[in-house]
C-alpha cells in the first residue's frame, strides 16, 4: 500500500515494520540473492558484519552512471527505496504547506554542494551567463557553493526594515539592469536564515526573475518547518519565477548531516541535474530520510510541526521578559518564525556570553558583536555574521524537535549568565573588531 | 593506542571491540551530552531510534563551512573518526604497494563527483585552462565528472598493442604541442579499467606532464587492489608528475558505495579540495570505511589482497581452459591484473549471452559487440563499451572479495549456456549495430 | 556514578549512553579480551554475528555453578550487570511503593518457575513439610509450580464480599489446625489477578503465618505496578510473616517475558534459593531489565507509574458508562486496581464476544461463564475462570504503559460487538457448561 | 521451504535473509499487529527500542500456562520459531551422528536445570522412587541438579582403567541389587566431562537399565560436538535403555549460555517435562540457536564439526611434544575425544600453573592435585576435580570453534611458563591438600 499510495501513513511505522520492509526491499537488491555470482568490479561485497547490518545489507548505492534517479538493475530495492522517498518527501511537503514541489530529487549530498549542483546543471542550458545575484546572507556555504560552480558572485548588501536586515529590491534590479539578464546565471536568495535578518523578498524577486527572464533559486535549508517560508514560496511560483528550492534533509527532517532535497515546479530542472551527476551516490542519507518519514508518519510530523509553533511561542515570551530584565530589547520580525535575535548593547564584550554559554553545553547560539570588516573568500564583508546589522545580539532558533523543558533550560543558562556579565559603562565605546562567538564556527557561518 | 600508532592494527578488532569505540568517540559529539541543549538550527537531533542506532548517535556529519577536513567543534567525536580513518587509509595502501601517497582525503563522495570536485579545485589554480586530455575509456561516469565541471574533453583515441588496447602517447604529445600546455588544465589517465583496456601508460604521461607542467590527475578507481596499478603509480610519481589519484571507497575496500579517497604525494591539492567544499557532508561512508578497516586489520587486508591474487591465477587458468574449449581465445595483458576478456568471436549474437548471464544470477560481466557509434554526453565513440577494441568478446573482473567458489561457478554457468548457443555460420557476417549486453548497464558504462 | 549510587538516574538514559556501558561491560567479559584462548568446554564463543550483537558479546550467562548469584570470574562484566541490575530493581521498588524488600534476586525464569525455586528451597528447609496452603486463584501457572516441586496443594476455595471473591481466613485457620502447622511447607497468597478476584488478603494470613510459623510466599506477578499491592506487602511484612514475594519482570517493566525477581524482607532464603540453582542461567532477561530500568530512569518510571493510575480512572469512567449502556454493571473493588470486571449477564451465549474481541485484534479479555466444573491438572474446580464467582463477565486490565487512546478503542470496539449481540431472552435460563472465551488461553488462565 | 523442509539449509543463510525472516516471523504476534489493542495483564509491551530491537520484537516469549512447547495464539511467530528450532535442532543432531533423537524440546534453561526439569517430571512417573545412581563426575551442576529436585544422590565411584576414570559397572549392579529397582528413579551417566574422566560406559548401562526396567539419562552437555559420544548414544538407545539425553545449547552450538535440548528416543518424556513447566518461558535461548543454525547451514555445521576433530589431532600431537620435553604424559583416552589430561607429576605446587595462565589470559584449563577430601553439598568427594584419578594434571579441552591458531598460543604459553616453574625436588613429597586451580571455579567444577 506503500507503494501505491505514495504519501505518509497516517500513523507512524513500528521500528517493527519498518526493518520488516527494509530486509525485504533489500532482498531485492542482486548482491543479496542467495545465488548471485558477481563477476564485475563492483557487486556490493561487504566485509564487515557491522557494516552490513547498519546498512541492512544495502551496498549498490543509488543511481547508475547514467543518471543518479536512474534505477540500478543491480538493485531493485534501493532504487525502491530512492523513488518512494522522493515521494514521501513531496507529501510531507504538502503537509508542510509547500504545495509547489513537482519534483522532489533527494540526493545525498548536503544543502551546499546541492546548490553547486544546481547551478551546474543551469551553466549548461545558460552557456554564456557567468554571474550570480545574491543578496547577503553570513552563511559561508552558501557562497562557497557559488564560487566552487566557478561562477562570479554578485552580492547586494540588505537594507535595514524595522528590526529586520532584509533585500533591497531597488539594487537588485540596478544590478539586473547594468549587467544585463543574459550576463545572469540566476538569482539565489534565502529564505531560512538567523535573525536579524528576514527571508528574502522572493515573491517580489521572483516577479523580477520572470519579467527579466533569470532562472531563480531559493536557498530554503531549514524552511520547510515554517509555514512562513513555505507560503512565501508558494506565492513566488504563483507570482514569478522559480527554478528550484533547495532544502536540508537534516535541518528539516531530524537526520544525520547529509543529505539534500532539491525541489522544484517543474521536473525540467531535476532531471537535468539528475542526468548530471557523474556515477552513482552514497544510498545512506536517503536510506535515513526514508526510515524517519516512515517512523513519524503523517500525524507524527504534523504533530512536530504544530509542537514547534507551540515552542516558538512560547520561547519569544521567554526571551522578551528576558530581555526586559535586562534593559535588553527582543528584535521583532513578522517573517522569520524560527530564529530570534536579542540585542547586548549593555553588555561589555557582549562575544564572551556566547562563549559561556559554549561551555555550558548550550550550542547553536551566535553572539554577534558588528564592527569591523571581514573578507570571506575573497569578499569584504561589513560586520561579517550580522547581515549587515548594527548592535551586538544574540541569535537563537527554534528549530523542529526542540521541547519546552529545553527552552526553558536555555533561558535559565542564559539568565545565569547575564546576571554577572559585566555591563557597559559607556555604551558608545564599542571596540572596533568584529567578532562572533558562539563556539560553533568562527566565522559566523550557520552551521552547514 | 590507535590515536597514537595511526595506522591498521595487525589484527582486525573484534565487532565487540569497534562498537566500543563507536561509543566512546561518539559520547565525544555535542548531541549525546547528558547537559547538551541545542538553540541552533541544526542540532543533530535524530527523530528514529533506527537511524540514530544505524549511526551510532554520530549526527553532525563531517566538516565545517569552512572546510571539509576541518574539525567541529559540536562533533569532536565525529571528526576523530574523519581524521583517523584518513590515517588508517593511508597506512592500508602502504600495505597494498602504494608508498607515494603523502595524503588522504576521504569524502563521501564516489570516484565520478570526487573528480569533479578535484577539477574544480584545478580549475581555480590554472583559472584559464579549459581543456582536459583524456584518454579513452568506455566508462560513462569519468566523462560525466569533466563535463560536470564544465571542462571541455580532448578524448584520446587507444591504439592496439598486442591483445589490448592502449594509449597513445604520440597523440597525446601532438595534442599538447597543438593546443598548447596553458589551454590544458589537466590530463585525466585510467589506470583499473575493464579489459582489453590496459592501464594508461601513467609513467610516460607523468613524464610528460612534468616536462610540460600540465597537473596529472589519475582515475584509480579500483587499482588499490592490484599491486600492478600501485606500482605503476608509484613510478609515475617517482618520473614523472601526477597531482592527484582517486580511488573508490566501496571497489577497494568492500563497503556500501558512495565514498572515495582523493590521494596526492603533497598535501597543496587535497587541502584546497577540502576548502573549497561549501558546507559539511554525509558521514556514512567514512565511518564504513573506518569499521571496516579495523575490522579487517593488517592481517586481514593482506589476506584478502593474496586471496585475490590466487583467484586471479585460477581464474586465468579456469578462462584459458574455457577459451580452448570453444576456439574462442583469452586476451592477454601484462598489466590490467583485475579483469579479463574473452573473444567470442564465434557465436552467434554474442551479447545474448550476456543478457542469459545476467538472468541466471551472474552480474558484472560484459558482452560486447563491436560495430557502430555511440553518441555520449555530446561524443561520439566508435564501438563504445570496447575502449576502441576489434571484436566481440566478453569481459569479467576479478575483484576483491571473490572467492573461488564462485570464480568456478561463474565458470560452470557461462559453460552451459555457450554449449548450447549458436556459432556464427560465417564469422564475416556481423551485425552493424553496437551492442552491449550485461544487464547491467545499457549503455556499457561500468557501474559506478 | 551508577557504581556507586546503585539507583535508578534520575533522567533515563539515551540509548547512546547505555549501549556505551554495555560494551565497556561487556569488554570485561573474557571471551572479548583480545589475548584471551579459550581451551575450556565453555567459552563463550558466538558463531553468528548477529547473535553476537544482540547480545552485545556477553555470552556467559550468569551465575556459576556453586550459585546463580555469584560473580563469574570469566565474566566480570556479566557479573557486574547482574549485580548493578538488582540493585536497580530494589531502587524501582521503593519508587514504586515497595519498602521492605531488603534483597532482590532477578532470575532467567518466568513467575511460575521462580515460585518453584523458591518452594525448592523452602523445602530443604522444612523438608517433613508437603502441604502448601493456596487460596483459589485461577490461573494454570501458579498451581503447577506448586505441583512442580512435588508438593501437595490444598485448595481454599474464595468468598464472596460486595463484587469480590476474597480470602476465605477462617477457612484456612481452620486448615492450619486440621493439618498441623508442621505439615504445611507454605501459604501462596495471590496480590495481583483479574478482577472480581481481590487481592488477597495478605496481612491477615501474614498474621496467621507468623503465629503458627509458617512461610509465607506471595504471587505478587503484576503487583508492582498498583500502590495498592505494594502497600499490603509492605503491611504484611511488617505485621505478619512474608518469607518472598515474586514478580514477573515482564508484566512490571514492560520488558519480553522470561524473568521474575525474587524479592524477600531478608536475604536468607533468597541466597539459599541463588545457592540452590544448578549451575549458570541465561543472562537476556536481566540484561533487558537493566537496558531498560537505565532507559526509563526514576522520572520515567514515576511517569509510567502515574500515568497508569490516571489510565485507571478512565478505564473505570469509561467501562461504568457502556455497562450502564447496557444494563449491565462494573464490579466494585476497593483493592484490585488493576483489572476490571463487568458483567455480561443480559447477553446471550457471551463467551462469542470473547472471540469477536479476539478476532478484531483485541488480546487479554477475558468473557466468563461460569457453570459447570474443570480439572485442572487434577483438581476439580467449579466455574473455573472465575475464581468461584457466580455471573457470567469479561475482564479487562489497566496495565503498565497502557494508554488511553488504546482504552478508548477497546471501549469502542467492545461497544459495536454489543450493540449487535444478541440478548438474553429469559436470564435464568443459562447454559450448564463453563466456558471462558477468549482466544488467549482455553484453560482461562491468565497468560503466564 | 523451511517451513517445509525442517532441515539445516545446506548453505548457511546470509545475515540479511536471517533477519527478514525474524522481522517476517515478529509481524505474526500480536503485539507488532497494527490494530492491536491490548487490555491484558500482559501484553508484550516493550519500553527500550533496544530492547525490542535485540529481540526483533519478539515479546510474548514461549509457552503458555499449560505447556512450554504449545503454540501461544498471541504469538504465532514466536510459537512458529520454537517449533522450527526443534526440527533444525534435530536435523542438526543427525549431522552430528546422533540418529536417536526422536524428540528434541529447546528450553530456555541451561544444562544443570533441564536435568531438574526431567527429573521432576520423572518422578511423577514413578512417585516412590527417590534414588539416583549416579557415577561421580567432579562437576558440580549435575550434582546439584539432582539434589534440586529433591531426590537423593547415590555417588559410584569410578574405577581406572588405562589412563582413565570410567565407570564401575559392578558397583552398579550390586546397588541396584541392594536398594531394589523400584526404589530407584533413574540412572544419570555422564558423556562429555573433562579427562582423564571418560565416558560413562552408557551401553552397558543401558542394557542394565532395561533389564531392571530402571529410567535412564544421559548428561551429553557437550557432546553433540563428539561423534564418539553420539554413537555411544546411539547404540546405548538400541541396545539398552536410554529415557533421556541432555545437551547445552552454548557448548554444542556456540551461543550465549542459557539453553539446553532435552532429547529423547520418543516423545513420551519430552511431552511431559513440556507440559509440567509452570507458566511461559524466556525466548532469547531459543531464538540465539534458530538464528545460529540458520547461518550455519549443513556446510557450516559439517565444516565445523570436521575442524575440530582436525584441531583435536592437532592439539593431541602438540600436547604430546610438550608432555614428553618435560617427562610428562599426556594421558591416553579412546573415548574421551573432546578433553586432554597431561600429568604435572614432576612440577613443584602444580597448581600455580593453572593460576600463572589464567593471568596470562588462557581460560578453561584445570589443574588438579589430588590429595584430600572435599565436601561437596554434603558429600565427600577425595581428590575431588580429579573424578578421583590419582596424579596431578592439567587439562583442557578442544571444543567447537577451536583455531588451530589457537591451540598453538596456548602451548606456547603453557611451555614458556613449564620452563620456568620448579621442579619437584622429591616427587613422593606430595602435599596433602587437595586444590585444584585454574582461576575458573574454586570448586573445580566445570564452567556449567
Amino acid at each position: 500500500s506503500l507503494l501505491s499510495q505514495r504519501r505518509l501513513p497516517d500513523e507512524g511505522w513500528s521500528n517493527q515494520n519498518i526493518e520488516l520492509l527494509l530486509h525485504e526491499l533489500s532482498a531485492l537488491d542482486s548482491n543479496n540473492f542467495t545465488d548471485n555470482i558477481g563477476v564485475g568490479e563492483r557487486e556490493a561485497r561487504i566485509y564487515s558484519s557491522i557494516v552490513r547490518s547498519r546498512h541492512f545489507g544495502l551496498g549498490h548505492g543509488i543511481g547508475r552512471a547514467g543518471d543518479i534517479a536512474a534505477s540500478q538493475p543491480k538493485a531493485a530495492g534501493s532504487s525502491l527505496i530512492s523513488k518512494l522517498t522522493s515521494y514521501l518527501v513531496q507529501d510531507a511537503f504538502k503537509i508542510a504547506g509547500l504545495k509547489v514541489a513537482k519534483s522532489c530529487l533527494v540526493v545525498p549530498l548536503a544543502t551546499g554542494m546541492s546548490i553547486t549542483m544546481t547551478l551546474t546543471a543551469l551553466k549548461k542550458m545558460r552557456p554564456t551567463a557567468t554571474k550570480v545575484i545574491w543578496p547577503r546572507a553570513d552563511q559561508k556555504s552558501c557562497l562557497k557553493s557559488i564560487l566552487s560552480a566557478g561562477l562570479d558572485v554578485v552580492v547586494i548588501e540588505n537594507i535595514i526594515q524595522g528590526d529586520e536586515m532584509t533585500t533591497d529590491l531597488l539594487k537588485i534590479e540596478e544590478m539586473v539592469d547594468s549587467l544585463g539578464a543574459d550576463s545572469i546565471l540566476c538569482m539565489i536568495t534565502t529564505t531560512s536564515c538567523f535573525a536579524p535578518r528576514a527571508p528574502d523578498r522572493i515573491v517580489k524577486v521572483g516577479q523580477l526573475c520572470k519579467a527579466k527572464a533569470i532562472p531563480h533559486i531559493i536557498n530554503n535549508a531549514y524552511g520547510i518547518q515554517s509555514s512562513k517560508c513555505c507560503a512565501l514560496i508558494n506565492e513566488a511560483c504563483l507570482q514569478g519565477r522559480v527554478d528550484a528550492f533547495i532544502q536540508s534533509t537534516d535541518k528539516n527532517f531530524m537526520v544525520p548531516v547529509g543529505g539534500a532535497i532539491i525541489a522544484a515546479p517543474s521536473e525540467e530542472l531535476t532531471n537535468a541535474i539528475a542526468a548530471d551527476y557523474p556515477g552513482r551516490a552514497a544510498m545512506s542519507p536517503i536510506l535515513d530520510l526514508f526510515i524517519t518519514l516512515l517512523s513519524m508518519g503523517r500525524q507524527g510530523y504534523m504533530t512536530l510541526l504544530a509542537d514547534r509553533v507551540e515552542c516558538h511561542k512560547h520561547f519569544k515570551e521567554s526571551l522578551t521578559q528576558l530581555a526586559a530584565k535586562y534593559n535588553e530589547k527582543l528584535l521583532e520580525s513578522k517573517t522569520n518564525l524560527i530564529s530570534f535575535a536579542m540585542t547586548l548593547s549593555t553588555f561589555d564584550r557582549p562575544t564572551e556570553i556566547g562563549a559561556m554559554l559554549f561551555s555550558r553545553c548550550v550550542s547553536g547560539t551566535r553572539v554577534v558583536d558588528v564592527k569591523g570588516e571581514k573578507d570571506i573568500c575573497g569578499f569584504k564583508f561589513k560586520g561579517y555574521g550580522s547581515h549587515g546589522f548594527q548592535s551586538p545580539y544574540i541569535s537563537a532558533a527554534c528549530a523542529i524537535g526542540i521541547t519546552k523543558q529545553e527552552i526553558d533550560e536555555f533561558i535559565h543558562r542564559l539568565d545565569k549568565i547575564l546576571r554577572v556579565h559585566p555591563r557597559r559603562t559607556n555604551p558608545a565605546s564599542q571596540t572596533t573588531e568584529n567578532i562572533i562567538q558562539d563556539g560553533n564556527d568562527e566565522n559566523g557561518a550557520e552551521n552547514e
